[in-house]
């Protein structure tokens, strides 16, 4: 298949095929487990040509990453003329249903977040922290108090959110409508705790 | 130094010499870069004296990991005959003090249990066993409602503290009492939030 096909591909078109078999390969291994040699045996290309479209190994996976990146930070965000509720609302299931759907490529990139690949720490980072700023925004649209320790309770509630998605039963009947009923109740009740800590009895 | 010295460690404190040293690096390095050579060097003796001592780089690491683990159950386990409140209290200070004092050893156990250390994550799995049950034994010591989610909810409970604590001010004064009351205020609202999910509006 592979000789006709190559000459047909744009250049653009080749690295997003490139990148998409990066994307596909994420769901059963760790970046650190991504061959590009099983990539461009895929494609039906050689690995030298692989190189020709990508600078580096690293290059590859930057992009793969990014891609990965882009979609989940598109998929989270919600419709900007929605009334605060469904604004938050659409951003938690947009969250919930990214991570359901694309559970391994999110662990593999939590992996990579937590310093085990160096080669995306900046990407990654970068997607959290705007994933960080989209929860301050919806915190803001609904009112709730804005708080010093409010950035750092962001992330915070991330971490919780990611753990419940990752680990939710999701092929139960309902199980998703529960576990988005479970992260909003989250969000207002971990961010709306800033300014009255201290709950179980006057310290 | 090493000659005297070397023989009179028994085999014991031979063994726990080297996984001090093995502990004590960990706090500016990963496991992966947790070097056997230079644990051998800090403790002045070759390196095949280490393999003396451990079967191989895999036996030393998670005696090295075991060590870390069993100080932060240690460290979290509250006296049994407190009253509720109390014992959850010193659950959560125990907690807190430990992480903010091991920060990168802890950093460097999250990063295995994320996966990137396959030679240490059953040991670093049932700790965060250990530390869940922990969790649900104090929701239930206060007297909250079970529910069928209750352990999810407390692995998404843990991962919302590890990544408040990792990241909070504690240099800041009066910052480790303010990190406890928030940590207590999110046991609080999070558990105590299972059996009334969609708090925003009713569905």
């Amino acid at each position: 298949m592979s000789g006709k096909r190559t000459t047909r591909l744009t250049p653009d078109q080749r690295r997003e095929q490139l990148v998409g078999i990066g994307l596909e390969m994420l769901a059963d291994r760790s970046l650190d487990e991504l061959s590009t040699d099983e990539v461009a045996r895929r494609a039906g290309i050689s690995r030298g040509l692989l190189f020709h479209y990508f600078d580096s190994k690293r290059d590859f996976y930057r992009a793969v990453v990014r891609a990965a990146c882009d979609r989940f930070t598109a998929a989270t965000e919600p419709d900007g003329t929605l009334e605060p509720v469904a604004w938050m609302r659409a951003f938690i299931s947009g969250f919930v249903v990214y991570v359901l759907e694309h559970r391994q490529v999110y662990l593999a990139l939590v992996r990579g977040a937590a310093g085990s690949h160096p080669a995306v720490t900046d990407i990654v980072g970068a997607t959290r922290e705007t994933l960080a700023r989209r929860v301050r925004d919806g915190q803001r649209r609904l009112g709730m108090p804005d708080a010093p320790r409010l950035e750092l309770a962001s992330r915070a509630w991330m971490a919780f959110a990611e753990e419940a998605v990752v680990n939710w039963p999701a092929e139960e009947p309902g199980a998703q409508d529960e576990l988005c009923a479970f992260i909003e109740s989250s969000f207002v009740s971990l961010l709306g705790l800033l300014d009255r800590p201290g709950v179980l009895t006057p310290r």
